[in-house]
């Protein structure tokens, strides 16, 4: 239970001025810039654009893990500036609506509550603030892109279930390039879809701007205004996904980078990493850890962008964490991460594969996970509940990976920087920090 | 499983000069110089004293959960700069001999072996080269002083049992303050105790201690130097702690800090919060809350001394997580911290109480810990193994705080530094990194 006494928001923003940055060789080639030199921190007078990056559902165990999982340095790892605190107005354990309003709009509203305060008074986001500084905008997601995270950014509502509300916001609020899954909410029944107020698609044709719904389709755009939607739900998991029909989280910043930054003015997108909270619930290692490595791989781009345009600055930092990961379990000194790089599907993908009465389980986890179940495994999965957990489980103990919570939890959670005024980002934050300090960055006027 | 590709170094040492630090008057009144102005963060070319402060088992759920325990932030926790990677030689997941070591000497060993490198080869420590640089060195923990920690400062043994050979070891290397528990180790078996070298004790007086054993003598001591032993093995946990007969952390520490500040040359002083490691182990989530504030209030006299002496530089890490703990747990998006409130006992004093049918079980509880069990928690409690375990797991369940495992676990911790030269601990460190930074801020010579 939320204690007022507890509702602390100290910020020790610290500013600095005339930076170095001292390179280990061990980085050389990742990303492109490491070992070559000094990274460009030089202080811009202004920074021109913001690429906000959110792993949904990340922490600093979710980090080691991925350390260990990847073999070297996530490409963010060496920007880490401090940490942030990411409870909501009404509980220690955020929500994702509640912890995107904070870092969206710079304001704490109840969980389930998207853009809006605890008495439902609508808050403009930075997103916002940056299309009154005449910037382009655009979000990015592998969920629907009208789910709780990136709909904070562009719209306004009391209850995040509302998807198809969200959607002509975005529209209304001028949102330049929107990719992402969640076909269903821009289109009307007659469609297929959801949408009662019509069909978003043709509206935002007529509008200017150019639709996509596939990969070969996203690389060939080529308009100052994009809607990508690239499935009907959400977007798959990273394990899942056919790479010739969906672009990757990393193709589709790239392509929001390159239509944005036609603007002479500047921009401001958002990228989520959506679906590692997904994997998180799910207690799914491999599942978290591949689409940890979409993320990474976005945010390569989102820096090789930074580092030779100058006036960029890239923040990452996670909404919470879900799940209660561990680094290591069970009482052992160790981490078996290498399981997971066998592995060739989500839990859910691979229940799906298990005839009634399980009687193929022994194969199924052989061909998709590389692992020989042992009885006690095979009666574990059995006798579940639910299949696809117990996979989960029996994997996660295998790696040596622990779980407290089929939630989220409220653990503070790093936040990474990089470019000009990323040092305004070290120290402890609260999350409705965030986007102030992007404002300041910016030299842009944001009111909440 | 540790692999080659994965020993992951890369450090991002950023450097900065021209600093100011933006306060929020929420802060006010703790520490002594929150709220009335800047910290005195600027660079005085050479540090003359550190105070490095290790919170045994401490990571940022661990902050987190004693935010909100606390009310309000830690002393240390508008101070966090960046993280720093744990692993050992020989696994992903060390323990504290091996963290201590690479902390002290920055030089990675393997899990049981303190101050030597895998190889068996003894390697100095931050500790002894200010002693090399004429200044006075203390160690302050609540563990016997001989345990792994303190000793990887002090001394070089192959396993960290050897607690008989390290505490000669302190004299040899010219410990000036010793502070802690593990009076057996000093004393030979005429005396009670287990030290077959004779009675160090006796040696030290001749050789210029003060020796104490209690708080009183403490709080009156007036030396150069100073051994204090309270207890023949470890001292209390805070919550069992006899206020009248064994000193606090804090005042440890300031005493520590007084008689080493004697010296014009400066001093080094490690100060460990042994305890929270040892709570994460039994899953004691009241016990780890206590021994965090004891730790929080000694870093806050650490942090008293820095701000009045300008040449004072404070670090602070854990040598590695315990126990896996989460901020919220069980699928509840919430935490009811506040359970630990009422909580004047550990598990194991609890345990101590109960009679050999576990009879008086309620009475117990509610009385030491302010809770009615239910039905079900009585049976859990009547049906362990271990009923301190489970009386620990009971309470965690209730106050929803999550854990993993009963060993260490490998997350990335967080590092916080004070005072001139803070700045370079911004960023991705291994624990390597900590004492070789700590020798550039002092300009002394460290080699290894």
């Amino acid at each position: 239970m939320l204690k007022k006494a507890a509702a602390v928001t100290l910020t020790a923003g610290v500013l600095f001025s005339g930076l170095s940055v001292a390179w280990n060789e061990a980085s050389a080639g990742k990303p492109e810039w490491a070992g070559k030199g000094l990274p460009p921190q030089a202080n811009a007078e202004k920074v021109e654009n913001v690429i906000f990056m959110i792993p949904d559902g990340f922490n600093a165990s979710f980090a080691t893990n991925y350390r260990w999982f990847k073999g070297e340095n996530s490409a963010f790892d060496p920007f880490v500036k401090g940490l942030v605190q990411t409870y909501s107005a009404n509980t220690e354990v955020t929500d994702s609506a509640a912890a995107g309003t904070a870092m969206a709009t710079g304001v704490k509203t109840n969980n389930g509550m998207v853009g809006v305060t605890p008495d439902g008074k609508e808050v403009p986001s930075i997103l916002d603030a940056a299309e009154s500084a005449d910037k382009s905008t655009g979000l990015v997601a592998t969920s629907t892109i009208t789910h709780a995270t990136p709909a904070v950014f562009g719209a306004s509502v009391s209850s995040r279930g509302d998807e198809a509300l969200i959607a002509p916001q975005y529209f209304e609020n001028g949102v330049d390039v929107i990719l992402g899954g969640g076909r269903d909410y821009f289109l009307p029944a007659s469609e297929g879809g959801k949408q009662p107020a019509g069909n978003l698609v043709e509206n935002a044709i007529e509008d200017g701007y150019q639709y996509v719904t596939n990969r070969d389709e996203l690389l060939a755009a080529d308009n100052e205004k994009i809607l990508g939607l690239f499935a009907d739900d959400a977007m798959a998991p990273e394990l899942d996904r056919d790479e010739t029909d969906q672009p990757s989280l990393a193709e589709m910043t790239e392509a929001a980078i390159e239509t944005l930054s036609r603007d002479e003015d500047g921009f401001f997108l958002m990228v989520e990493g959506s679906q590692i909270d997904w994997a998180g619930h799910d207690h799914d290692a491999a599942w978290a850890m591949n689409d940890v490595k979409a993320f990474d791989e976005a945010v390569a781009k989102a820096l090789e962008f930074a580092d030779e345009d100058g006036n960029t600055l890239v923040v990452i930092a996670g909404d919470h964490e879900t799940g209660g990961m561990s680094v290591g379990s069970n009482g052992v000194y160790d981490l078996n991460i290498e399981v997971l790089h066998n592995i060739t599907a989500t839990g859910d993908a691979m229940a799906a594969q298990l005839n009634d009465d399980l009687s193929n389980i022994e194969e199924v986890i052989l061909e998709n996970a590389g692992i020989e179940l042992t009885e006690e495994e095979i009666n574990r999965i059995k006798n579940a509940d639910s299949p696809s957990n117990a996979i989960n489980e029996v994997i996660s103990d295998r790696a040596l990976i622990g779980w407290t919570s089929s939630a989220h939890t409220g653990t503070d959670v790093p936040v990474y920087a990089f470019g000009p005024h990323s040092d305004l980002f070290v120290g402890l934050h609260n999350n409705t920090d965030l986007p102030k300090l992007i404002a300041e960055a910016m030299k842009i006027e944001f009111g909440n």
